[in-house]
């Protein structure tokens, strides 16, 4: 395959931006041709791919840098067409995940849009279609994620077989479906089952959630497959998951954080979210461990109540700052983020990925959305 | 790969069933191993694997045996491992697709046994487990579905790979998932949208959902991907399309015929299914054009209602038969299956799967459940 010339002229941030922008025309030109395909079919199939469009366009396009610095740090161009369709695959499956996702946590919003289900909702409701849209919404969203997760794969399997090592890269990135969706269900489980009092075990299992529904897809998983698919060998792959393992769990951690302490106007989420969806992060874990059993049956009775009054979710975010909760997490926020830049410095990768990778893994670290 | 020897002193149709208890076999062989995925990650995920592992039980493997034939016809050998993981790839494709259809369509029971989000419902409620155990049930039946839709396409990759034309094959087997995905979205539109008087627009909008929702997922394309899969030329598969394309839709119809007049004791699902789910079939489509105004309301209010009266179905029953809606599809099937037999007695294939794809287009054509 051709690997066109290196835009000329720019800095590393430039071209990571520049990465960015071509991520985006790529996915676009992609989903154009599916749409395509669609109305082959019919055109009233089209606006499953319309709305997959939609929330693409949104996105920090963390998994698509993630990969293209793994593919950088292991050899690849910059500039290669095939990291590129790799990081479309990526994100893609992110917004499957996200599709989905939204269903089982009744989000009514995503990317400051909609989320997919409320939005075919409102179209069944503006047309004045036949019975229930609120299942209308729902189905029609499900048939979406599948659509988005099957695009997902067949833009990952033509970029992985192109590389030179398909089997590797795609026994990768089915280790990666498959942990999402064990780690989803985990964390749905989490929510209902009756909770233990142990706060060891309870610490445990946020650990494995967090791991699995968050920290390998989002992080840990991209650097690898881009890693992979410039022909990474096994070293190299074990320096990557040093850095990534522990910059995958800082960044849910993060973003545990975020769900509760956040600031709805920079994080586009109502206050004290994961609290009303009942989120048993490790947040929750610390707590039980560091409250008193009349505290820790306050919070546990707030966990998964949709109607949370912002002044319970304001008693509840005193008692996990106070009982020393938040503090515990953020410690282990700044050990993980040390921990992983301890183990960039040591990789043996190209300096310039490494300086690359070294800034976004700090804007993991420093996130505030 | 090696290929086994063939199975000493069997007829067709002993080696036809010898294929359908390979098939349930290595479907098992294989579920074990992911469960062992799901156990690796946490104990408590492998009822993921499992809900999936019950329901492949059942099933009748008509895709399954018709790639088989397919593959068969195009020159390959019948005890050939690879087709039987695309076998098995396509009977996880089609439950993968059961799972969310029977969320869309709020069926209770599949194959004898409750539908997955039924069952992951029961599970919850028996567990007394915290919050609704119908959106758990949901829920959960998503992410299985996400989970088996992944499985499909990593079982049928490893397959297409090891045979002659793995790009060939894979892309029909994403063709596959997305005319299934649209043809399912077209399917509970035309459930939901005011419907139009126009009986020829009906007629037309019910064939394009039986087309990609059924008839080539569950005949055109098996039979394409096994022939694909041994190699058959553009001319072999042109060939092979002009036998399935008629035979998916004859199958489609019966299912239609079935799911209106089908006899419970027979199908496992209640009399009248369809029309409480509101399914705009052919046969409404000719009942459009066939009775009066008065009639034509009748069958309008009946449709889509959940909680139509036996009284009410055995009303609408007798007015698609008087009417001769009825005969209107029972007279299309038998064309569409001499179109197809007619077909196949021209296809340039092997005498033996000659023979035994007949046999098998017969069984579908004759179907009672």
């Amino acid at each position: 395959m051709p690997v066109p010339p290196s835009l000329p002229q720019t800095t590393d941030i430039d071209h990571e931006s520049a990465f960015v922008r071509a991520v985006g025309v790529r996915m676009v030109e992609l989903l154009d041709g599916y749409r395509g395909r669609a109305a082959a079919i019919s055109d009233s199939a089209t606006p499953l791919v319309e709305s997959i469009a939609g929330l693409v366009r949104g996105g920090k396009r963390m998994r698509a840098v993630l990969s293209w610095w793994g593919w950088q740090g292991a050899g690849g161009h910059p500039d290669d067409p095939r990291i590129l369709d790799a990081a479309v695959a990526l994100e893609l499956f992110q917004a499957a995940a996200l599709i989905h996702d939204d269903i089982l946590d009744r989000s009514d919003t995503r990317r400051g849009a909609p989320s997919i289900h409320r939005a075919f909702e409102a179209r069944h409701q503006q047309a004045g279609w036949r019975q229930d849209p609120c299942h209308f919404g729902v189905s029609a969203a499900i048939l979406t994620g599948d659509l988005c997760l099957s695009l997902s794969e067949e833009v990952f399997a033509s970029a992985a077989d192109a590389s030179t090592n398909p089997a590797g890269a795609r026994s990768l990135f089915n280790e990666m479906r498959f942990e999402v969706m064990a780690g989803q269900y985990l964390d749905i489980l989490d929510e209902v089952e009756v909770p233990g009092q142990d706060p060891a075990e309870a610490l445990q299992r946020a650990r494995t959630v967090l791991r699995f529904k968050s920290a390998r897809y989002s992080v840990v998983h991209p650097l690898g497959l881009g890693g992979i698919l410039a022909g990474a060998d096994e070293d190299l792959l074990e320096h990557y998951g040093r850095i990534s393992a522990p910059l995958g769990e800082a960044f849910q951690l993060q973003d545990d954080l975020l769900g509760v302490f956040g600031d709805p106007a920079v994080t586009g989420k109502p206050a004290g979210d994961d609290l009303r969806e009942g989120k048993r992060t490790e947040l929750v874990a610390h707590a039980l461990d560091l409250l008193t059993p009349s505290q820790v049956a306050e919070v546990e009775a707030a966990l998964g109540d949709p109607q949370l009054s912002p002044e319970a979710v304001s008693r509840i975010q005193t008692l996990l700052e106070s009982g020393g909760a938040r503090a515990r997490v953020e410690r282990e926020v700044l050990d993980l983020g040390d921990a992983s830049l301890a183990a960039l410095v040591e990789a043996p990768m190209d300096q310039g990925a490494k300086v690359g990778l070294g800034q976004l893994a700090r804007q993991i670290l420093d996130r505030k959305h």
